[in-house]
């Protein structure tokens, strides 16, 4: 099982309905690799597993290693807390209708914390039903020209791949900090203070020493110190030695 | 004959070099006609006329119909008075690159009024050469994710033609300039005249004369000249031959 890791691409099923082609299956998944996507759900696939799957995805047959192929659409959403359903057209009655810009959008304001995220797309000759797609928050229209609409299913899975991934990147913000950030020798010289001052107040544990120093590096290199912050933790283990070497 | 009803569409040619799979033309021309381009240029195609194009191609055989097929990238872009190149990395040399979206906004800049639009697309086996990407004044990168970076082609066609179609359909104001655009033709001349202009006044790095070149390529491409700052670079070129040549 690969692990996906962008947090929220890691959150986003492609799930096709009914898909009478399996190159366009191996034609997905391979757009989706290439857009950090790797989950890929199956609702009744017309004929897969088959070889021509794997011929179209190239180098993206781990994603056909991991498909979930599912009996109902219910079933391969049923956990997803944003299901997004693709139509090329406005239906009777009227659903909340998104480009796939904004569908991308969506899904990052959405965020990776709260549950999964489904954009389901339909069968190659007529699209997904009003049933099918009346169980979707949003409906996803690719723009199109009017002299030919029907796009291919694997070209429709590619631009909204494409928009997730550009809109994913762009949702990681550059941290915009007002210190400069703790380099690895200002780590280093911390831990060395850390660990002098922990066998010096006596504070470790005596079946395990190696594991809380561990811990302890893996916490502070978590959190990314900045300068200022390490200069004051440092302040506070001297104030710590100080006060020890007084008392003994 | 097609007539794209589209005028800024209408200058846009797709230009495929060397594609080996006849299939990946069928299924661009359709990602084309989805996305409201008609004109399709080909490169000394592997295998081409061939039925799998026609298959693949779907409802856009017309598109098919009027393809243009060239024996050299120059024959396919001379008319050209913008030139944009896909490429996956970004080379030794650095050009100016832009995302998919960025280049969009470049061609719409760009107008219908000022000269053809290419857009050129590399092998499926190691895109374009360095000397392709040298004739382009932008080279364009899709983003992808690390993990697997290479695009089907006709997935590569399908997301700029789409971000095209999204860029032109919104109304973007044109260029206005009171000159026209130098061609690719012009821009070759104009480079032929520096190199001979170079090696008589005896400047050049005789132990890297190409990359002397490829900078100033690089350096004039990105100002996208009209046609009369060519004509006034040539002038002064002849004025530097004239000299040189009264001297010896």
């Amino acid at each position: 099982m690969m692990t996906n890791p962008h947090p929220l691409r890691a959150k986003v099923r492609i799930v096709l309905v009914e898909t009478s082609h399996p190159g366009n299956i191996g034609a997905a998944a391979r757009a989706m690799k290439n857009m950090g996507l790797d989950r890929l759900y199956l609702v009744q696939p017309v004929d897969y597993p088959n070889e021509k799957a794997v011929f179209r995805s190239a180098s993206a047959s781990d994603v056909l290693d991991q498909v979930v192929v599912c009996a109902s659409l219910q079933e391969a959403i049923s956990d997803c807390s944003l299901v997004l359903g693709t139509s090329a057209r406005q239906r009777r009655i009227p659903w909340p209708l998104v480009t796939p810009k904004e569908a991308a959008i969506k899904i990052t304001e959405h965020g990776a914390g709260a549950g999964d995220i489904a954009i389901v797309f339909g069968r190659e000759s007529k699209g997904l039903k009003n049933e099918e797609l009346q169980q979707c928050q949003y409906h996803v229209n690719i723009p199109t020209s009017e002299a030919y609409s029907s796009l291919n299913l694997a070209m429709a899975v590619q631009v909204l791949s494409y928009e997730l991934f550009c809109a994913s990147e762009a949702a990681t913000p550059e941290r915009v900090w007002d210190q400069l950030p703790a380099t690895n020798t200002d780590l280093e010289h911390f831990f060395g203070h850390l660990e002098t001052t922990l066998a010096e107040v006596g504070f470790h544990d005596p079946d395990n020493p190696r594991q809380l120093l561990t811990r302890l590096r893996r916490l502070f290199l978590r959190i990314e110190p900045d300068q200022m912050e390490i200069s004051i933790l440092r302040g506070f283990l001297k104030a710590v030695n100080d006060a020890t070497r007084r008392q003994s």
